[in-house]
Formats: C-alpha cells, structure tokens, sequence
C-alpha cells in the first residue's frame, strides 16, 4: 500500500466537530488506498495553556518537566483522532511519541530527531490497521524522558514520519489555502502557487511567508519528501493547496515566484570603523554573543584604512545591539566615529529558482523601484533571491510594484 | 533513607496555588528525614473533561484510547508538582506510570496492578533526587500501551508504590480531615477516629464512607500499608487524620467504631417461591447477569415447600431486577406468586472489630432501635458488622440513636 502523511494544526484539531472534519479527509485518503500516518497538534489552546501553567510556577524551568507537561496536549489529540475515525470504521490507533519510538537526542524543548524506526506501525499496517495517528511534537531522548521539538516540532515530525516511511507525500492541513505570489493583504493580485520548489519555499518561509516553518522545509528537501500545504476549512480537489517539490518537479514556472517582505526590520550603520583584518569578527561577534540577528551586511569600499559598515535587524534589537557595540568601542575592541541607526526600514525579496538562469532580474527589479521612486538603501543577493532594504512607508507600493513587473498574478 | 508516600487528590492540586502548599507539606516530609513518593491525582475537573471529550467523539469508545487521552491529566500534575518542588530547592522529577513502569494487567480503563520494580526511582533517590512525583491512575500494559486503573485509582497506585518501596507509611491528602465515626452531616457528636483497624475501614469504605476506596483499603490491608487520611486544607501536626492501621496497633478502641448508613435502598421481595435445591441461583443468576448489586438476602423458613426470598439492591436498579425476574418467572426458571417492592428503605450499620470479643452488641442496636420505635426489615451479620435495613425516613433517628447508644461520641 502506498503511504500518505497528514498533518493537522491546532487550529484544524480545535473542537471535537472539527477533529470529526479532519478525519473525514483521513477516511476519503484511505477509501482512495493509502496507509495513512496522521500527525496531530494539540488543540488550539491547550499548548499554550500548558506553557503557562511551566512558567508561572517556575520562571526557570527544569526543560525535562516543561516537556512532561507540555507534551500531553498531543497526547490527548491524537487519541481522539482515533477514536474518531474508529467510530467512521477506520481501524486506527494512537501513538505517543515514546511508543513509536521517535528516538531524538537529549536537547529537552528542542530536541532533534534522530531515528523513527518503522517496523512497530508497520506490524500495525501489516495487521489490517489503516491510519496511525501520531501525537506530533514529541519524542523520547535516550534517558527515556519525553522530549518535545521546539517551534514547528508537529510539521518537523510529519515531514520526518514521510521520510522514514517512504510516504507519497506529506500534506499539512492549515488555516490556509497554500503559498501565495506575496501576502493578499498587499496586493489582491497575489495567486496561489500550484507548485514551489524546495529552495524558494525556504526563501519565503524565513523571510516571513508562516506556511511552513524553516526547519521542516529543510528537511524536506534533504530527504525529497513531496509536501503539499492546504486548507483544513475548505473542500479540497486533487490539485488544492501548493504542492512544495523539488524543482525538477515543476515544469514551467515563472522566473520569479514571489515577493517577500519584512516590515519590522532596522539598518544600523558604524561609520568610519578602522578597516584592518578581523574587523567583521570583531564587531559581529559580541553582536552574535547579544543574540542580535544580524541578516544583511555591507562594508563599503576603504579610504585611508577607514570603512563605513552598514547591517541590518530586527527592530526590537535595536538596544541591545548599540549597547554591545558602545561596550566593544570602549573595551578597544573596534573603532568607529559615530553609530547610525536607522529603525524605520522594511525588506522586500523577489525569489525564485528561474533566476538561476535569467539574467537581468536585479536590475529590472531596481528599475521597477526606481519609477516608483523608491531609494534602495542597502542590496543583498544570493543565487534565488535579491533583496533591498527601503523605507518602511513604501513597502507596500514596492511589493505591489513588483509583483507586477514579474508578472506574478499569471502563471507560467 | 525511610520512604513516605505521600497522595494529593484532585482538589488538593486543583489549581498552581494548591500545588504549591502539597509541596510545601512534602519539603516539610523531606525536611523530616524522608525519601517521598508523590502520587498525584489529575487537576480536579480536567479527568471529567477528558472522559467528556472521549465520550462524546465515541459513546462505546476503545477503552485504550481511552486510557491514552484520560491518562494526560495526572502527567500534568506530576510536571507541575516536580517543577514547584525544584523552585523550592527540592530535587524532584516526575514519571509518568510508564517510566516507573508501573505495569499492569491488559485490562484497560480498569486495569490491576501486576509490579511495580523499584530500581529506576531507587538508583535517583540514590544520586539525591529526594522526590519522585509520579503521575498516579496509570500503567503500562504488556503491549506497552497506557492503561488507567479505574475509580480510585490514584489511592490505590500509592498504595502499591508504600507496598514496594516498604514505605513507612502512605499518606493520602483529601478534602476531609479523617474518618469519621458516623457522617458528621447527621450528628454534631460525631468524631474523627485517630486510628481505625483495614477491616473496619473495609466495612465503612463499601458501606458509603467516600474517603478512601474499598480497593486502595484492601491493598493496604494485604501488605500491611499503614494509611493515614487527611486533610490537604488543614495545618496537620503529627496526630491529624485517620490512621488506617493492623487491629495489633490500636491499643485501645470502642466495641463499635462507626454507624455507616446507605441511603439509596430498596428492598425486594418473592413472595411463595417453589423452595428447591438450586433456587438461590435461579433467582440470583439472572440478577447478576442483569448487572443488579444485590447486597442483603434473606430467606424466610420453608412452609409447604414455598418460601418467600428477601433482597435488597440500589434504588435505581428496581427496574433491571423486576424485569429479570419477570423473563425468569417467563422461562420456568422460577415460580413465585407476588414481587414486592419497597423502594424507601434504608441500612444502618454498625462496625466494629470490638464485635469479635463482646457479646451483645446486636441486641444492644436492636434495643436502641425499638425504643425510637423503628422497626427492623432485615438484618444481616458479619463478624464485625451488623446491618440492618429500616424505613428511609428514620435513618437519621436511627444514627443519632445508635451513635449515643454505642457512645462514640468518647473516645475508649
């Protein structure tokens, strides 16, 4: 039998009706022949619950009971979840993570996955069951204490269960339909991609797009597990959501996916640092060491051993990082004239792999700011992505402009 | 290190408050000397959410999943109660009943314990850890699936946890500071009982006394657990509670040491029933089968080979008796002339271990009854308790009449 994972968010497991509506899906994928693996969150809520109760009794908590506590949100899901779908006569049993086992390293809150063997469901498989539901976000460390995985840790586990069973694809159930052009706030030109590749979903998905969190697309691609992200609200055909693949996968695609933005970023500038080897070492290491997250960065050409060196962060950064850099000045570690910061500035991205082998989209993406009259402040590129820092107050009109130039509202 | 297993019901770890002042009373037990053993009951209300969530997903639900969902209440307690022990400086962890592993039988909702090894908790006790907080009502079946131990489960886990660790003592927090030698509702005179012998709290426990359960007593009794009850909402000196103790402890005690009453009777009458070999089971058979408790039976002498058969049976299991005994009646199984039912009765009884050495004492209760004009309608004896049952309306008269009677208002 093939195998197919679901996943299921907080928002899609909220209610017993709506757990009820998520395994009517489960049953159809089953009446179409699949084994399937279901992966739960808990119930919207409840986590957060939880995780209130760890913190308001102890404010620095033991990682190891925060997990205990926090885990059992799942646990309940997902026996639920087969209830459900035993009393639509599917045959179905649940699974914390320990039964599994999901074995992960010891890293308690954020542990890492490190094996998931398969031969217990599959002996389930083999016996007749039809739907594993999987308490998502949780394992066991090898103290065998439970361990939970951190931000994304339900995706983390769907993709990781695809992997291991050699699923046919991994779909994650959301309170969306599946990724966008750019966000339809922005612009109402913004379409639904039928197909994204690995590479530019990861772009999107660390630059603000929150389908998906980062660590679950990564590992997605690393083991070629096919992802299609859709709406648990809606009555889906074969082709719904997006459907996250390799590149080699989509056909035809446009140069460029998507336009990405952040708005709360902010541009800090040292003028006139000493330019001498180490520099960069020497002023992003006590910014690492504040937990500043430094993303792009810029040093400007040296004149008479002096440069000017521009980055950006995040907004809510901004204190810490000119306290590390005014401690790194006075402790004589670096050299600068003056500290220049500017906190009202946004990000705007244009991705996709088609840039790979198109020239001219940075400067057909710099023309399309310039008719607007949009400064660029500081410019990053990388293989799949150009991305510019501009004033805040155009973000908007740049992300609209460019969706347009790129011809973003028809597909390929 | 001597152990002391310590319980808290679910009002006593009700809320985050409640929490903290069970862990103050278990520092103040580590402070004493001891290695504790907390067994924690589920946040009151959250088991009844659970039970409410897979009740209605499923009305005859997989008792497994069942197990699994329901099972989560007292895993967040036992996180909760190890976290707030640490903030008191108080080494502690948590096990969920399969970490211990507590295992049981396969007999899920219901499940009976089967072993408890001790060498996980001991080798931490052994590295400092001074507090083991177990989730209580949970175990782990040979499939390796969770399995809950059915009502009062949690005094029962920490029983079994004394009987295993060879605890000094099993300390069950509540909402009520003691055994009682009657229900203080019905007389002020009534006492709180400083020690009381595991057969007498049997009696009292079966006979309505909703302290501690029958099953957790029986446990106690069989290895020797000496149980103490009280009060989670009291300042507890040295002497507060209830011991529940071996008849060899109590130097000193009343012939009689309560009056336990049952309200919800009804007594159940065959009148001319064809006396034969056998006929006890034919009548009793189907009302077994019919899930009816019978509880007192009397058979009056035998006259022309007809006797008339006496029950008596929970109020609201009338209807399932008359209708048992109506298909019996159908089939030939039995043949009686008239059922006749008295749905208003009481029973009273009195206990005591007392019993065994004085002479008297029934007609003693028989006297007191009959000078309040009471008439008896049945009576039943055991070696250290006598039952009768009376007219509803008279219960509480009767109580206060045998509680002066028998003057348990002193103590011996």
């Amino acid at each position: 039998m093939p195998t197919l994972v679901m996943k299921f968010g907080g928002t899609s497991v909220a209610t017993l009706d709506r757990i009820r509506r998520a395994a009517k899906r489960v049953g159809r994928e089953v009446a179409n022949g699949y084994d399937v693996i279901v992966i739960v969150s808990a119930m919207s809520g409840k986590t957060n619950e939880l995780v209130g109760w760890v913190e308001e009794t102890s404010p620095l908590f033991d990682a190891r009971e925060y997990d205990a506590v926090v885990s059992s949100g799942e646990q309940v899901t997902a026996g639920l979840m087969a209830l459900t779908l035993q009393e639509m006569d599917v045959p179905a049993r649940s699974w914390a993570g320990w039964q599994v086992p999901l074995k992960t390293n010891s890293a308690h809150a954020s542990a890492r996955i490190e094996e998931i063997p398969t031969d217990n469901i599959n002996a389930k498989f083999g016996e007749g069951m039809k739907v594993a539901v999987v308490a998502g976000f949780q394992g066991i460390s090898p103290e065998g204490r439970i361990t939970t995985l951190g931000r994304g840790g339900s995706d983390t586990t769907a993709v990781a269960f695809a992997a291991a069973f050699g699923a046919e694809r991994c779909d994650i159930y959301t309170d969306v339909d599946g990724v966008y052009t750019t966000d339809p706030r922005i612009t109402s030109k913004a379409r639904k991609l039928d197909k994204i590749a690995f590479e530019e979903m990861l772009e999107l998905a660390s630059l603000g797009a929150k389908v998906l969190q980062t660590r679950s697309v990564e590992l997605a691609m690393r083991y070629g597990v096919r992802l299609r992200v859709l709406s648990s609200f809606e009555d889906n055909d074969d082709n719904a959501g997006t459907l996250v693949c390799a590149e080699e996968e989509i056909m035809e695609s446009n140069v460029v996916a998507g336009v990405a933005f952040s708005r709360d970023e902010a541009k800090m500038t040292l003028l006139s640092v000493a330019d001498r080897p180490g520099i960069a070492a020497a002023i992003f290491g006590p910014l690492a060491d504040a937990s500043v997250n430094v993303d792009m960065i810029v040093q400007n050409i040296s004149e008479d051993g002096r440069t000017d060196m521009t980055f950006s962060l995040p907004v809510n950064q901004i204190a810490r990082a000119e306290q590390a850099m005014a401690a790194a000045q006075a402790s004589g570690e670096i050299n600068f004239s003056e500290l220049v910061t500017d906190s009202d500035v946004a990000k705007i991205s244009v991705v996709g792999i088609g840039m790979r082998s198109h020239a001219g989209v940075a400067s057909q993406m710099f023309e399309a700011l310039r008719d607007e009259g949009i400064n660029i402040k500081v410019i990053t590129t990388s293989e799949i992505k150009i991305s510019v820092l501009i004033d805040r107050k155009y973000m908007e009109l740049a992300v609209q402009a460019l969706h347009d130039t790129f011809g973003l509202e028809k597909s390929a």
